[in-house]
């Protein structure tokens, strides 16, 4: 559902989820004179501090949903949870982006895997599972270690177990709930790297230099740019993002984790949405992954993806968010906080960008 | 009126006015993960549209002002023609920055001038004026062409009119509607700049590069960085920006006026806020002018004021907001739209930051 003309300023953005992301969204719409409804289920959602509208209530409320899309313009969302369902309804009644075809690709390991595999990019070897028993042939094929993950609803490291030398099948099947799951080759991997790349309603493609990512226990810790990598991986990085969101035929920002093997590059992971190692974008670019994206669902021209400084991005979880006072006096030091009220354990509550001359 | 230590993200940041400035200041506020609630008297304000919590009340209205009051924890201003009562009755209730002192010195035109003279500070000569014959005898000391300014509420030329060689003080008297006045005398210069400071609760100081400032019809068109003036010049208005903000013993940021004539730097006049002239820092400097005014007023360390890149900023009046389609498109060219309905003639709403690589 290509929009006839870039939607004006003025314009209202529904924005399915109401966390950092949807936050970090209405930030940039506004600068570009946009209105942002947030619809999330939570009282308390981050994003609803800087929007202009909410409504508050459960993504399957169809009623509500209704009442939603009848007041904006666009609706884009924050989270690939979102339930294919609620998307297709949504859908039906307003502009969409990234479409339903793309999010449902994302949603489910399977769907991703194949369709990646299909257009002949690299992914680790795979195979569905349904029951105990499917488990035991995959091990045999797959071999071991590998990693057991939940088709559906998995993030930062939730819904997975690694299966090595001494995990039998009946014990990663109950661990991950006896829910439909996909089973992993192990890929031995030097480094994780990402592709952070937007689509236009027009098909204009622009993609941001390839960050590199450092994980503790699943969670995103770093992303560094420049990647420590070679040009022709950080060039190959951006082919195959190049490759998967003109082939999802996706409007708006894509995040892409990629594995470097040696010379290989191999597709992790598709998030159909801005993404947490983009977050360098926001003091290191001039236009931002956010920014970006609000372009390329509203219709506007992209923005340049040019990067005028190196960058690290870390994250501030659960307490660390404390140390904001000395981050604050750091010169170089740009500080994002999501305005959440309770620092949980491991709960992403903010993150700063080390932002240094551009040296390369 | 001090912090005893500085306010800790998620505090509730009070801003009188719901204009441009005022989202702006809510934006910036809003990425150190603090609330901001306006206070404003239109339902349209742009500044409600990114705010958490909102009052649509007169500033006259007391109850307001006390409700206001006590569900902030400080409370700032984004226009200086706030009145100095309902600035008073704040800050016998909450901390409130920039002061009441330096708010009523920089609304009237003859205290402003007396306090700037009193630091020894260059001004135009002036006079105050309250009624005709006053006038007469005035621009009989001042001479032609010369300005007469009401004292109070002048903006955007506004509350002035030129005196030339014909026209006589009852003419000009009624041009500005018989309202106290200066007369100042007309200053000759090559450019106009200005000064964008900040300064902390502990007294420090932090001065960006000084923009020289184009305007048409009274309404400032252009900011650029850096200005075309010597050396010697720009450390000139610097000091005399530190000096200002030091004797107002002001917190926040300030926007100061200045005329470069010849090797002089004579004060024009002084804004207790955020400016105009400093919306380039958004796009060229690490922290934006809007940043280093939540950052001062709520006690944090003041940020780097120091600039990456060399830049233009151009304002958008009225119906020129339509050229956003064209300026979206521009690489470099970062777009900051306001989100107000109506392109009333004059009206600024939005305004373009043109960035390129430093180059002194």
């Amino acid at each position: 559902m290509l929009p006839s003309s870039p939607l004006p300023p003025g314009a209202v953005i529904g924005i399915i989820g109401g966390g950092q992301l949807g936050r970090m969204l209405a930030l940039a719409a506004a600068q570009l004179g946009f209105r942002c409804h947030i619809f999330a289920p939570e009282n308390d959602s981050p994003a609803f501090q800087v929007a202009t509208q909410r409504t508050v209530a459960s993504y399957t409320d169809y009623d509500a949903l209704r009442g939603f899309a009848g007041k904006v313009d666009v609706v884009t969302y924050e989270f690939e949870n979102v339930p294919a369902e609620t998307a297709a309804f949504l859908a039906g009644r307003v502009v969409l982006a990234p479409g339903v075809a793309a999010l449902q690709t994302a949603q489910d390991r399977v769907a991703e895997k194949t369709f990646i595999s299909g257009l002949g990019l690299p992914v680790a070897p795979f195979a569905p599972v349904s029951d105990e028993r499917e488990l035991e042939d995959a091990i045999g094929r797959i071999g071991r270690p590998s990693i057991l993950k939940t088709r559906r609803f998995g993030y930062d490291g939730k819904g997975q177990t690694r299966i090595d030398g001494r995990k039998n099948a009946a014990t990663a099947w109950a661990e991950i709930g006896r829910a439909p799951a996909v089973l992993e080759g192990f890929v031995t991997f030097e480094r994780e790297i990402s592709v952070i790349a937007a689509r236009g309603w027009d098909g204009e493609i622009a993609i941001y230099d390839v960050p590199e990512n450092h994980h503790e226990n699943h969670i995103l810790r770093t992303s560094t740019v420049p990647a420590g990598i070679a040009a022709a991986t950080a060039r190959r990085a951006r082919e195959i993002g190049g490759r998967i969101i003109a082939a999802l035929d996706y409007v708006g920002v894509i995040g892409i984790e990629l594995f470097v093997a040696g010379d290989d590059v191999i597709v992790n992971e598709i998030a159909p949405r801005v993404h947490n190692s983009g977050h360098w974008t926001m003091d290191a670019c001039s236009v931002s992954q956010f920014e970006q994206h609000i372009r390329a669902i509203c219709g506007w021209p992209l923005g340049s993806p040019e990067r005028h400084s190196d960058v690290v991005m870390t994250n501030l979880l659960g307490d660390e968010v404390n140390a904001w006072r000395k981050l604050a006096a750091e010169p170089g030091t740009a500080l994002h906080l999501y305005g959440k009220a309770e620092a949980r354990r491991g709960r992403k509550m903010g993150h700063f960008n080390r932002v240094t001359p551009r040296q390369a």
